[in-house]
Order: C-alpha cells, then structure tokens, then sequence
C-alpha cells in the first residue's frame, strides 16, 4: 500500500521567501518578499546567512498571515547543509515543536507533505514547513570555494540562494488547498555525475508522477501545471521523455522551478537553479499567489531531491534521488474530486 | 499550543537491531539481534558499512514481524553522517515512501513520533522508523580520523556503532503501546563545547520532560523508567539536578541508554555512549522486550539530539539541541489515563 493520500480541510495559509541578488535579478524577480543585495544578510559568514534566511522566510510568512509564532503546532524544516545548520540554527529562537528533515531539495514537499498530514487528520491545527539553500554555502560544501573559480559542467545546476516558508493549517483560512500528498520512494538509476543532478533525478519525479495519475484516474490535461522542484532542463527534458516513453505527455502543462527562477538568456546558469531554496521561493512567492487569485487552478508541485555526500561519491556510490508531490488546487476547485 | 499529543491505537509492533563489536562487548551485549566483529559489516568504507546496518535492522525488524516492506506505508529514517547518506542508501532498496530525517541523535525518537501521529490518526496503517550511527563515520566527520589517535575529553562520549529499526502500528499487535508523543523545541543554552554533548543536550531534555509532567499532570513516580537517548554520564548528572530546580526529583528512575550500553568499568569510553544508535539500538533490543513481557510498564523515552556542524562551531557558535519524547506502556497497562 503505496497510496496518494488524500486530504481533506487543508491549505497554505500564508508564506513568504527570501532571496539572493541574482535570483532578484532573474525573471521571477518582482514576486519574492524580501531579498538580500551581498547575499550576506548581515551575517559575517555564508552559512549563517543561509540560517538567517530561515528565520527571515517564517517570520515574514508569519507576519503576512498576522500569526505569532504561538499559533504554530510544529515546524518541519530542513536545508542542504552538513547536519542542516541551516534550520536549526535558524529557527532556533522560534519556541516551536521542532522536526528537522533531510530530503536534500525535496524538504520544501517534505515538510508540507507532513505539516498537512497531520493538519488534515487534525493532529495539528497549524504547521510551518520551512526549506533554503544558498549559492555559497551549498558551493564549497558540495563542489569548491566560490574563489577557486572551478569550471562547471554544462549540465551543472545553479544553487540558488534562497528560503521559503509556508504555514499550513484548515482550508477555511487557505490561500489554496493541498488535495492530496504522495511521498516518494528512493529511486537510483546509476547515474553518479555529481554534475548532472537533473538526470539523477528525473527517473524518481517520473516514478512518482507515474503513481500519482495511476493511483487517482488523473491525467496530464487535469492540471493547469505540472512543476518540478529543480530538474533544471536537462532533468526536466529527460523527465518529460520518460513520461512519453511510458504514453503520458506531460510538456503542454510541465515547468520547473530551477527553469523558472533564472533567465536563459541573460543570466548564465548554465542547466538552470536547484536547491532547497529553489523550489520553495518559487512555491511561495510566485505559485501561490496565482493559486490564490485562481489564474492557476490545479498545480502538481513535486519536490525532487538527490541524497547523495561529496563523500559517497567520492567512494564509488550512484546518486540516489525521491521526489514528493503535494497537489495544490485553487479555493475555486473545491468541488473536484480526485477519485 | 504545544501540547503533548496522546495517541489511540498505535504501538511498536516489532523491532530490532545491529552493533559493533564494543557494543556487543557492553553489558546489553546479549539483547541486541546481530553484531559485527569487525564493524565493517562486509563493506569497504565505514559510511557504507552504516548503511549496511540501517538496511540490516529494517529486514531484521520486517523478519521478526513476519512482514514484507510492501506491509509498510512509510519509512522516516535519518543518521549523522553528512546529507544523512547512512539512511538513503541503507534504505534505497525498500520500495516503501521514504522520509529523510535529521533529528542528529533523537532521529530514533522523532521518526516514532511521526510513525505513531501517523498510524494513530488513520493516515498509516503501518510506518517504520530507522536510526542509526557508527563510531567510525562519526569520529571521522565530527572530531579527527581515529587512525590520528586524538586523546578525548573527559566529557567526550562515544559514538554507538549500532542501528535500530522499528515497526509501528495498530495496538492490537504491538508488543508495547505508544500513548503520547511530546516533540521538543529548540534550546540553546550557550554550551560551545563540541566535547561536551551532554551539557548541551541537557537543558532540551529538561524542558521537555518538565512540559510533558505539567501538561499530562504526571510525576516521574508514574513510571517505571525515565531513559535519555544519550546524554551520558555527565549530561545525565546535569539533568537531573536542572529538573531537582524545578522541584522534580527523577533520579530514582532515571537511566539514559548512553549510560546502560557501555560498562564504566571495563570499557573506557568516558562519558558514555552517544549518537542515533544508542537509543535505537537500546530501546529496540533492550527496553522494547521488556515492555512487552511487562517488566517495564510505563516508559518516558526522550531523544536528545545536539544539531551542530563542526563548521557552525568554527564559526564561533553555541549547540542547539532538541529533546523528543515518547511515551510507551506495556499492554497491561491499557486502562491508564494520561490527563
């Protein structure tokens, strides 16, 4: 039993994200909350510029819900950081019941995912998921030090400095509702370029993609849009062939967030933005509110995230990836049901 | 609201778990189901040998319950190790919805409570919960390769080769109930010194513990034991005399799982054991048993996990821990109220 789970009585109530100069600079650039011109945020070193982030992203989120910190019955929070420094020391001085997750950049879907569990089951009345990365940090941890001036590879993705923050809680009070969740399982194909992270995790978007329209009698034209995480386009093409191969196209209604937040041809990030931080800004900042206002009805955000280490690969391991889908639909759409 | 939350109709169903050659050395030598001689596990790298553990106490635990991984809904899993790759590449291979976690040393506790929110309120039939640690890995990442020969601190704890998998679902074939889950909230109490956990961890473990009586008007003569994860010989003194502040005696049924796992007498490992295999591997193969012959009826089990980077302390920071608390009841103990 590998279900969709659908939900009842849940939403995004508000959220905000936090952003760097370059991903101001990019297309999306008018739509984010806050945004930082050094990247620094006042912090004198990158990784507690990224924490900083975390506590701007919830605070402004909260802040735009005119919620304290009080009416939050959990926060799921997580980063790419070694032992997710981001989160923790982000949110440390928020006195919330705290999860720490690790889903490399799926956490945005992750944290949602079980924020509106346990909302929807009534576990919960009010949940924060909270995600970031940023350029500098995810650099030298994953690959070198920004001064080195390393070469990237043409299928090398851009981390993008950026956090998002959501509050979940009933759909009485929701911006959109979050229909239904479909956590994903670890798939590895082989692919160990930890340079071409869009290929290794396109099979494990398409997998889940898969079992969703299988498991709820859906199909592509059912959605307004199909977005993924961070595929970047050399994932996101590689995603859309696997879904054709298997007789579902999906490149009418299908975007990527790392797609979206960088201009191709004036901002040369070569395959496009990943991180944590990627997914959730865009999520947050420029999703929602087209959910809210209704110009985007019925949207399929899966978070797509490879788990590996600089380490494991160092030692010879393949890449392994999952993708979380969380459906979203517009107030408007109440009366759809997912079968 | 920060409540604890008592759950209906969930408990462990099975369990198990897999140490090194120290633990199985320790006084619970005889209770844990498999150990290594070599803590290589047949691998060649100490991060794959981790891995390799994590999958072993899943199977293990899947075998004694006689059941197959499509039986489970979900696995919340998570380790230590940098992008917790201890998890995702232990687990890669169950084709069951996987949630990363990265709770540092109460991961064991945080995915029973997600596990058991999860299957009490009707979204899980069944979920697992996975955690673990390796000396090996650990050093290597945390302080200096052990090869380097680095003296320890008086204060310093060491790290639990061990893993432990855990099935939770449906009371009715459990072998101990779980009544009530308390998440814990993020304390930092300026404690900097990365070899000394346990005075870092303490205070978390203490606020949660002291929440949990105030709200379930508990007292600690209530139950049997009152066990830590792993603060050790000295975060577990400073408990104790934190809570004897509050006017809360509970050193006569205190115990902490990094205490019971070494001997202080014929295994040097100074202030006790630690890590996210500590507790799993104890309340697994030591505690679980005995809730479920009846011997132990009321358990409060707290994870204390301490969520700094070696780079985050560089950088001049304090420790931000997190205490999580699950309370378990043998069978017998049906009847009992919490309030």
């Amino acid at each position: 039993m590998r279900k969709a789970l659908q939900l009842t009585d849940c939403g995004i109530l508000c959220a905000a994200s936090v952003v760097g100069k370059t991903e101001k600079n990019g297309p999306l650039g008018n739509w984010f909350d806050l945004h930082g011109d050094n990247d620094r945020f006042g912090q004198r070193t990158w990784e507690k510029a990224e924490a900083e982030m975390q506590r701007m992203a919830l605070n402004t989120a909260l802040a735009k819900g005119k919620l304290h910190d009080t009416a939050l019955d959990a926060i799921f929070a997580g980063d790419l950081l070694n032992q997710c420094i981001g989160a923790a020391y982000g949110l440390k001085d928020f006195n919330v019941p705290y999860f720490g997750l690790y889903g490399a950049c799926s956490t945005a879907a992750e944290g949602l995912m079980l924020a509106a569990m346990l909302v929807s089951r009534g576990a919960y009345r009010r949940a924060a998921a909270v995600a970031s990365s940023h350029n500098c940090t995810a650099e030298r941890q994953y690959r070198s030090p920004l001064e080195y001036g390393a070469q990237r590879a043409p299928t090398a993705q851009w981390t993008v400095t950026g956090a998002g923050a959501f509050v979940v809680g009933s759909a009485r009070e929701a911006q959109a509702h979050i229909r239904a969740v479909l956590p994903g399982t670890v798939i590895e194909k082989g692919v160990r370029d930890a340079a071409n992270m869009g290929a290794a995790m396109a099979p494990a978007a398409a997998d889940t993609l898969l079992r969703f329209f299988r498991e709820t009698h859906t199909v592509p034209a059912d959605f307004d849009l199909i977005v993924t995480g961070d595929l970047g386009y050399e994932g996101g093409d590689i995603l859309c062939d696997l879904m054709q191969i298997e007789g579902v196209d999906i490149r009418s209604t299908y975007n990527d967030c790392g797609m979206m937040i960088y201009s191709r041809d004036t901002q040369d990030t070569h395959a496009g933005g990943s991180g944590c931080g990627c997914s959730a800004a865009v999520l947050a900042s420029y999703l929602l509110p087209k959910l809210a206002e209704g110009s985007l009805r019925r949207v399929l955000f899966i978070g797509t995230g490879a788990m590996m280490s600089p380490q494991i690969i160092q030692q010879g391991e393949c890449i392994p990836a999952v993708a979380h889908l969380v459906c979203l639909a517009a107030k408007e759409e109440e009366a759809w049901k997912l079968c």
